[in-house]
């Protein structure tokens, strides 16, 4: 089941259905962190405990079995490094995981990979849901129906007045993160992604790059999620970071439309020339195309280059990543048969893309 | 006769046959030169002997015309700078006469651009041919043909033992300056170029850009010509520039191979990206589309990329240039307008080359 999910190119969050036409959300992410009463948190668990721990989340998830069918349990011991990198390139795990997984540590995983959860990483459970487009209603529906299944079973740290009670203080109240990856490359072509970042910051809320806190925003995604956890419901803090969301859609397209208006022919070359690179280029390495993959995005959703669906788009980009590459080509490859691998990859998705 | 050549993309030379495939030679041409006995030479006629040797060679040129029905007799004066850079360009007329023509300077033309005759420039006559591929031998027939025939109503400066007494004394002699123009980018990326220019001087050849002494090499084509005229016949003087031709061919092919070889991965993907730029932006600048051009036929000619005809390259090449760009366009341009429709026309020329 999982190894179904790794051999594709996809992953739920990337799968943007064909007809919604928003290139400028890509995806949405709720996450919710949970811990145990009468239980160490996760950092201060050792063999003993750990394994104690183990068996009460093994023995929830079973009883949640017949709710929730298409779930599977995973030892992280039982992961190859290259499935671990896989996993993380789609989103699933976290780089923690990914690298230094105790030996109580268990992932707790959906087969579309659009619901994960991470067992004793920084809580005893970390719930995920992410799914294409504007979707935090959706995310946290599908996030609740596995956190109240898990309730069933669980006794949870819960306090009357903070609400739930975590490892890191900063997740106390509804242990909730949402968050919302957008494609900017207006903002920052425009030199306001600075200011755009300190407006967040203002409003309660983080930008960072696709692969979460402090990683680079290569391909010109960005991800905006709530800093503050109590105080204020799931509900409300989804709906807030929504309607911030739509207000960045908005400035980008202005922008967007401002870029094409000043300068046209250097503004469509850039995106015409992506496309021909992406095309007919032998070697391409990661930064380039994603940089490249990024214009040709822009030019599908302004109309500047024929239709790609955002799927296939998604696609390349994932495709783009060390991970994805080496499983597609099914064999360890040097630096250089990665580029060219990846512009082969690439070439072929477009011109599917094309005749489909 | 000459509107329909200035309103074409292309010019005799540039019209290399479909079943030639050789890439690396692009053409050859003969220059002959002319001047009349007890006749000042150009440099000296004044506006009454100018006027009087003009009326010696039109009445030459009459008298040929039943023997040489394709050719046009035209006074500068009615050609509009636009349609000088179009001769330039087609490299029928020289950077001196069409900035700077006398009132008694005249231009002789076959209607394919393959022969031309500048009257009282340099020397009274400069008969040129120029053919496509390695045509030597028969550039010479044709422009001995047309030069047989103003003689016999001519009478020319000759010497029993110099030969033919030309304005400048390097063309004593055969007044024969022969020249071949071959594609060269591996030579040039090897680092070679410098060292080859030096062997073609001690070989007593010169060797330069495409449009002539002195000019950038743009497109890494280059031509060679003798630099003595004097003491070896027409003959021998063509044979020996074409042995040399071969052996430059040859080393070009050398270093192509080596080339790949050495690097592939770069290599290749050098030519697929000029043929991905070349089919998609959405602007090029000339020195741009020069080098694409280049890598487009070594692309070709090495089998990296579809066959596209020497000729569609030749065209494209022509296209690049600002004469050809506003003649095709029909009106004045900016110069982002001549980025814009030399990308276009060129992606037009393309897009048919394919489908052909």
């Amino acid at each position: 089941m999982l190894e179904a999910l790794l051999n594709t190119d996809t992953v739920k969050w990337a799968e943007m259905p064909k007809e919604e036409k928003n290139g400028i959300v890509v995806s949405s992410r709720v996450r919710l962190a949970r811990d145990l009463k009468q239980v160490p948190f996760p950092h201060r668990l050792n063999a003993e405990t750990g394994e104690a721990c183990v068996k009460l989340l093994e023995q929830a998830w079973q009883s949640c079995q017949v709710q929730l069918p298409q779930f599977e349990w995973k030892n992280p011991e039982e992961l190859t490094d290259e499935e671990k990198q896989l996993l993380l390139e789609k989103r699933m795990i976290t780089p923690k995981f990914a690298e230094n997984a105790k030996k109580w540590e268990r992932l707790l995983v959906k087969e579309d990979g659009s619901l994960s959860v991470l067992c004793n990483e920084e809580d005893h459970l970390r719930i995920q849901c992410m799914l294409p487009g504007l979707a935090l209603e959706e995310c946290l529906r599908e996030a609740n129906q596995l956190d109240d299944c898990l309730e069933q079973v669980l006794d949870y740290a819960f306090d009357e007045r903070f609400g739930y009670l975590t490892a890191c203080p900063t997740d106390v109240g509804t242990g909730m993160r949402a968050s919302i990856l957008l494609h900017l490359p207006a903002i920052r072509m425009s030199g306001q992604l600075s200011k755009v970042v300190q407006n967040m910051s203002q409003l309660g809320l983080n930008m960072h790059g696709l692969y979460g806190d402090g990683t680079k925003a290569f391909g010109n995604l960005y991800q905006i999620s709530n800093q503050i956890t109590i105080g204020q419901s799931e509900k409300e803090i989804c709906s807030f970071l929504e309607t911030v969301a739509g207000q960045l859609v908005e400035q980008e397209k202005q922008l967007r439309e401002d870029l094409k208006q000043k300068n046209p022919y250097p503004f469509i070359d850039r995106i015409t020339r992506a496309n021909g690179l992406l095309r007919n280029a032998y070697m391409l390495d990661a930064a380039e195309a994603l940089s490249l993959l990024s214009d040709l995005r822009l030019g599908v959703d302004m109309g500047i280059i024929e239709e790609i669906p955002t799927s296939v788009i998604n696609q390349m980009t994932l495709l783009s990543n060390p991970g994805h590459l080496q499983r597609k080509a099914g064999r360890k490859l040097s630096a250089i048969e990665k580029d060219n691998l990846r512009a082969k990859f690439i070439q072929e998705k477009l011109s599917v893309a094309k005749t489909s």
